[in-house]
């Protein structure tokens, strides 16, 4: 299986957590956000830029597991990966760890390409799918 | 299908959008936890006397689906939904609907009954068995 | 002393707390936005629709005073109220109230009026004055 | 003029942002909130292990002012400072500076010392006023 992997640490915050001690379950799509846009920048595609060219990257989907709550200023490291080459959609999955390497959350979030003028579905942008074909690694 | 459903309405305000000018999606996780308390405050069990009662519910997974984007000041209609009696997890489904009538966006969280002091799993309380039960309607 | 005063009731939801087990610091400022575009909408002057007309309100200055914590669950009385006419400026007060009669933050909202198109500064509309003139109440 | 000051980069995300295309009034509070806790932690003084001795510091009051709007994606940099020694209460200062070195935003938090079990007000730690105090320069 080939595929792009990034990490991006993200500390907690009380912002982020609720009365029962643990990081609001809302909050972690907030996580998902930085760690995309975090994997895409590494690769020298900023996602600002991306929609200074005219397309956007609405969120179709979102799928979360909460194994272990993540808890107040604990650094999580988001593990973003990508596992296929995007066309009209983008299938990003998330790996939150804590210090002490265990798992705590999974997620699989499913952005679609839109034109910002005509607010229509398009391709994966040609600079984007060159740009993560080098950086594609090949495990066999 | 026997099912127990619950309609609550919810503003979008600015805190809600983003420069999209579409409601978050981290956001939608609110709208759907305001949905659940206020379903189960309907049937006579208010969540924050089950946490008084020494049982808290943590997150256990989430699914959400973007149709639409939800628009600052629309008022959407968050309709909840339990479809099967809870063992020890209870799902509940989301379906936000605008004025339109549009449906814009579909959920299902899933929780898990913890008791506070142990930090174990336990059963859905007998109660809240009992209330659901009664509110069940068959449709056949 | 004249002036204009509109109550608005808000829950408040596990989203708004924090690990201290009250609503956290920051959530505040959506309160104070439900309080002044309910205000508003109440004198027929909706928000949505001024940004419509292409004049929006970014806010200037914000000042909060944490009197007691507000808890999960309670119902908070957004007390609003507007006590002189805006010019370049609006000036909105806060009281939030839990359902026993506390006093529990007070706030203090600054908005200027801003043109979209130019992204000036510009005064407030007289459609805006004219509805809050005849609001306005004289306690004499 | 005697005072410690500290510096934190932070970026602005979607998550931030309302339709505006600014980050949303009510979300500067996290700045801060980020910005006191790295501004502690670097004199040797976490912000959790403060809670775990037992005293909490809820916030008292805030007031914050809004020059120019942050925008999508920008490197704020939180500037913190404590200009006079706690005592019953710690006064934290903040600018908020954008990549361009234009000054974006100033607040003020202040926060009191209670302690968890009682509930009741205490004094700053010895240990905090300590370590604040070797960090403090004195300019002439």
């Amino acid at each position: 299986m080939s595929f792009f992997q990034h990490e991006h640490p993200y500390r907690v915050c009380y912002a982020d957590t609720d009365q029962m001690g643990y990081m609001y379950y809302g909050n972690y799509a907030r996580l998902y956000e930085i760690g995309r846009v975090e994997a895409l920048r590494s690769i020298g595609f900023p996602y600002k830029k991306l929609e200074e060219s005219g397309i956007m990257m609405p969120v179709y989907e979102m799928k979360t597991r909460y194994l272990k709550p993540a808890r107040y200023d604990e650094v999580i490291t988001i593990r973003t990966s990508i596992r296929q080459a995007p066309a009209a959609r983008i299938v990003f999955h998330f790996e939150l760890v804590n210090e002490g390497g265990i798992l705590l959350n999974t997620g699989e979030v499913t952005l679609v390409f839109v034109n910002i003028q005509t607010n229509r579905p398009v391709l994966a942008p040609a600079e984007l799918l060159a740009k993560l074909q080098s950086s594609f690694t090949v495990n066999e």
